[in-house]
This record gives C-alpha cells, structure tokens and sequence, in this order.
C-alpha cells in the first residue's frame, strides 16, 4: 500500500538483505528496518519488529533464503547451518501458521535440489514465490469480503490484520480497502488492542492512510458499542486455524466473538488458506504463545517532547500474565473468508488440497 | 486501611477542608489533596482525584456539607448558594447513584433546620454520617462476600471496588481482604482495566498492601483464563444499580459478565444498598458518562526517570470514544451482595426500604 504516496510492501527482500516495515515505531516514526542475516530475521520475528501472521511467514521465507545463501559461503557443514536455522526461525513465534508454512516450504524445496548454487537460487525464488502468494491471497479476500460491506457498514476489528500485518493488503482490513476504493464510505470501530496495541497504533495508521473513517476505543467498551447495535459486522484475522474450524487470533478475540453472538452480530475470520494447519485437529491444540510480562506492565507511546518512551503502569513487584493469542471455537464464528471463497466454519475441509 | 502502617480514610473532612488520596498518582506517589471549598471538591470529583462509587459519594456529602458552611459566611442568598452548590456537585458524574444519594442527603437534612448555624452542624453531622456508614456497609459486605472465598479461591475483579473506592475497606475486594486477614489465601485476576487503569493501578496497590496474591492482565485476557478454568468466581463493584437488578459499572464489566455466563463462572457484584436508583426500572434508563478521549489516546505511568508521563498511542488525528461504564443485565448477575445481605437480582425488591 501507499506511505505518503509511495508503495511499500511491509517485507521485501534485497540483495540478501530482508528489510521491514519497523512496526513498533509506528504510528510515530516510519522506518525501514533491516536484517542482513538469517539471525537478526529471526529476532526481528520475535521482538516484533515484524509481526502479524502473513508478515513473519513472508519473513520467515526471506530468512530461510537468508540462511541458504549464508551456507553457500560457508562451504561446509552446509546442511546442518540450514537445518539449525529452519529450527532457529520456526521457534521464534509459536503460534504462528504462516511462520511454519514459509519456513517449510522453502526448506522442502531446498532439499531437491542438486547443489548450493541451486538451492540459493530456488530458495530465493521460492521465498519471493510465498511472497507474492500472500498479496495474491489477500487481494482476493478483499474482493470476496467486500461482498459483506454495504454503503455505510460499521465494521468493528480486533488487532491488527491489515496490510502490516501481511505482505501487503491484510486480510480482515482489506475488504474495507477495497470497499473504500470502490467508492462505499466504510466505518471501522478499532479495538485499541492491549497489550500491544496493534488496534491503536496500526490498524488506526493504515485507516488514516487510506481515508477510512475510524474511531478508537479501549478493548472493554467494544462490547457495550455491540449492544448499542452500533456495529453491523466484525472481520478479525487468524495466527493458525485448526482443521475444526476453531480460529487463533491475538488475545483478546475470543471475548468479542462471544459478545458478537450474544448480541447477534456476523463475527468473520479472514486469512488466507495458508494459515489452515491442517495437522491440527481442533483448537485446543494450539500452542498458545506467552510473551513476557513487560507487555502488560509498561505501555509504549509518543511523549509530548516527542520521544518514544515505555511508561510503567503497575506497582513495583507486580507480576502480570501475557498470553498472546486466544481460540475461538469455530461455532462463534459465521464465515471464513479465504481466497479460495468464504466457507463455513464447519465445512473448511472443502479447502483441504488433495495429498 | 493502612498505607504504611498508618490508618487512611480515602476521604475525610478536616476542619472545613475536604482530604483525599490524590488517586491519580497511585501507585506511584501517595499524596494528600486538600480541598478548601465545594467547587474544588467537585472538580477533584470530576477529574477523579476521587473516584469510585462510596468515595465519591462522601467526597459530595463533604462538599455539599462545605457549601452550606461557606454559605454560612456569605450572610446572603445562601439558600440558593446552596442550591446552585446542590446542582454542580451532582452533575460531576452523571452515573454515580452513590453521589446524588450523598449529596441530596445532606441536602434534605439541612432544609429542615431552623436557622444557618444549625444547619452547619446538621450539614458537617449528616455528611460525617455518610462517611461512617458506607464504611460499615463496607465492612459488613466484607463478612458477607467472604463466605463465597475457600482456601484457595481465585477471584477475577474488573476496575477497581477496593477500599480506594469507597470511604473504606472496599466492596468486590473487601471479601477479599478479609478472607486474607481470616488466614485464607485467595488469589486475585486484575483486569488492568482500560483506558484509565483502575485495576493495573489501585487494585493491584492494594493487594499489594494487604499481601494478597495477585495477577495483572491484559482486560483482554480475562475470557482466556475463564475459558482455562483459572478463574472460580468473579466479583465486580457498581456504580448505579437500577430496581430489576440491572447493574452499571466500569466499561467492560458487561464483557466479563458475559464471558463468565458462557464458562459457567459464578458472577457477582458488591455494592452497598445506597446503590440501589429506586426510582430507575431499568439498566437502559442509567445515563452512561462518556469521558473525554484523550482517556483513550494518551497513557499515563512512570517513565524510567521516575516521572510520571501521559504517552500518546495513537497516530494525530485520530478520535476515540470513551464511555465509562456500560450495564449488565440482571440475567447475567449470580448475585448482589449488599449490607443487609446476598440477594439474587429479581429479588432486588426486598431490600427496598418502606417508604
């Protein structure tokens, strides 16, 4: 998408060097980050310097090419330096379908190939390949969920799953882009998304960006704006859906899904098929991923001198729990919408590639 | 209860002056503010240097009983000083039942006294007596609210109802402290409670204070740790309670009410029956305070200097919405526990009082 008139995707690959849209300098300072190695991929996934479940598998792939061209200079010991960083990258966020998907895919590919030189190149190709798949994927569940936005819809999302958190367009935001590009004037209720705040930060950057109307609230009051009946639908995104249909989303999207069902709102998953574990029979075998306690004990912004600082918000000695992600069981959600169409939670098999 | 060993009311009236914990700077700088007049008493009321239902409640009892001594002094107009004084203090927050119960009390009593002077002593008398008994009430829901904590009891609470909100030892949490100082050992889940933090702040510094052990998490989270089943029952304050048992408190309290019915998790709320609107059939007819959305936007804690600093997460021009409370339907309330008892919500009507 566009950043004051120029596009970016939020990952890209150059000359070997995997660069990044810096996300936790948003919405205050825009900056590309850059990781010259599989290594510091691998800990921008998980400091989150990129995040968001299309984002790190684009990353992840990048960093696999990383390490592929890495053994190729080393000469030797070749294959156990790309098994290590396969491991080193798929440990980085535990949650992450996407991350695993990328990883593997450029990996599996490596394997076939007759020597080095040809393993960097299809481990280039293939990572490019991922990329540009996930924007292709994207593109689609935009169309395809835009279907669901009328004139004047007030669409309430959760987190951040728009075009940051893939390698361009998003998935639960992108139906709202492209409505708004078709001329309709969506409205966006934006969750702000504790702890990390990818609401308030990210998903109010990218709206203002693209002229959407949006306004911010705080997690707790998303439910009393459903009860008002000043929501028509919720779009979320997804870190990993099991083969059920149960949805694992950031912390926090199990809660509204419950409230859009008591209040009788049309609760939508957006991600592309890639996100889909397959493997994984239903949601409570999901790996939650915990993050440190920090999280939750300081908050991040913008000080009126304009520097970015972390403010403390908790008594000394407080400890604080930070899973980042929840399941919701697929009987909350209404529709998945994917590239491949939008299904029914219960019958995602349909979506299931032949072996 | 003891902040450092010494024994503090979160509201008092010494001399003429109107004492209060400064609330905002909690937990990081405990202070004493002083308000020599009703008008400073309301705008310490309006911007929540006091806050909470009892607390605020005494502080308008104080401030009303401070009007009628200035109007003492006046020798003028002093009854519509004290009218005028009547009206600005309830308009302070539109929500809270306890305030108008406080303020309209002292204001009644003084009506009927013969003369100014009297009224000064009736005024300061009747406001001392607000005062006494919401910590009574307090006291007694303690008692009351303990013998649903065993052992080992995991208690979740929204906001802050402890002893900072009430004149003390609290409503949600007062069960608490006094199941701890009975030899129990409850631990407690602290929605840090966005946007102003009650929970992360007061909530966890008086848990700390009492050496009960806590959790802060992410409002987010609660449904998580319901869901895992680490949560056994949850126990909320209120602000406004309407006579079918409708319950208004802090924003997100309707969330964690639902999230408890769909996990089976008993629900209860805490509040004196001086919260109790009578003349308010339902939750739909509670006027809900919206608040202004730098609430939202900005975040205040304790930057590493150890000043405490409002940080902006949000990018310019972006708006919020800021209700502060929201209403939970009676059907999803397991129980009111009150000074004259546990009551079921439909039953509500048998605490109301002959008129």
């Amino acid at each position: 998408m566009l950043v004051n008139g120029i596009h970016y995707r939020t990952v890209r690959m150059d000359d070997g060097t995997v660069k990044m849209i810096n996300q936790p300098l948003l919405p205050h300072k825009f900056e590309i980050y850059n990781c010259p190695d599989h290594v510091s991929t691998a800990g921008a996934i998980s400091t989150m310097i990129v995040r968001g479940a299309g984002a790190i598998g684009t990353a992840g792939g990048f960093g696999m090419a990383q390490a592929v061209l890495e053994a190729f200079n080393l000469k030797k010991d070749s294959e156990a330096y790309i098994r290590k960083a396969r491991e080193m990258l798929v440990s980085t966020r535990p949650t992450a379908q996407n991350l695993f998907y990328a990883v593997n895919k450029v990996y599996n590919a490596v394997l076939r190939a007759p020597d080095l030189q040809t393993a960097c190149r299809i481990a280039v190709d293939e990572a490019g390949r991922i990329a540009d798949e996930d924007v292709l994927s994207c593109r689609t569940i935009a169309e395809i969920g835009a279907e669901l936005i009328g004139e004047k819809s007030r669409i309430m999302t959760h987190c951040n799953a728009g075009w940051l958190a893939f390698t361009d367009w998003g998935t639960a935001l992108s139906p709202v882009f492209y409505a708004k590009r078709e001329g309709r004037d969506p409205f966006v209720w934006v969750d702000e998304t504790r702890p990390r705040l990818q609401g308030a930060r990210l998903t109010a950057w990218e709206l203002k960006g693209e002229g959407v109307r949006y306004t911010v609230i705080a997690d707790n009051a998303s439910g009393y704006f459903m009860k008002l009946g000043e929501v028509d639908l919720i779009i979320v995104g997804s870190d990993r859906i099991a083969s059920n249909g149960d949805v694992a989303n950031k912390i926090g999207t199990y809660e509204k899904a419950v409230l859009a069902r008591e209040n009788g709102i049309p609760f939508y998953v957006a991600a592309p098929t890639s996100t889909i574990d397959w493997s994984c029979s239903k949601g409570d075998d999901i790996p939650i991923e915990e993050r440190q306690e920090d999280e939750v004990l300081f908050v991040r912004g913008k000080d009126l001198d304009g520097r970015i600082k972390a403010v403390r918000i908790v008594p000394e000695g407080t400890t604080a729990r930070n899973p980042a992600f929840d399941v919701t069981p697929a009987r909350f959600i209404s529709g998945i919408i994917t590239e491949k169409g939008l299904v029914k939670p219960d019958t995602l098999a349909v979506l299931q590639p032949a072996v």
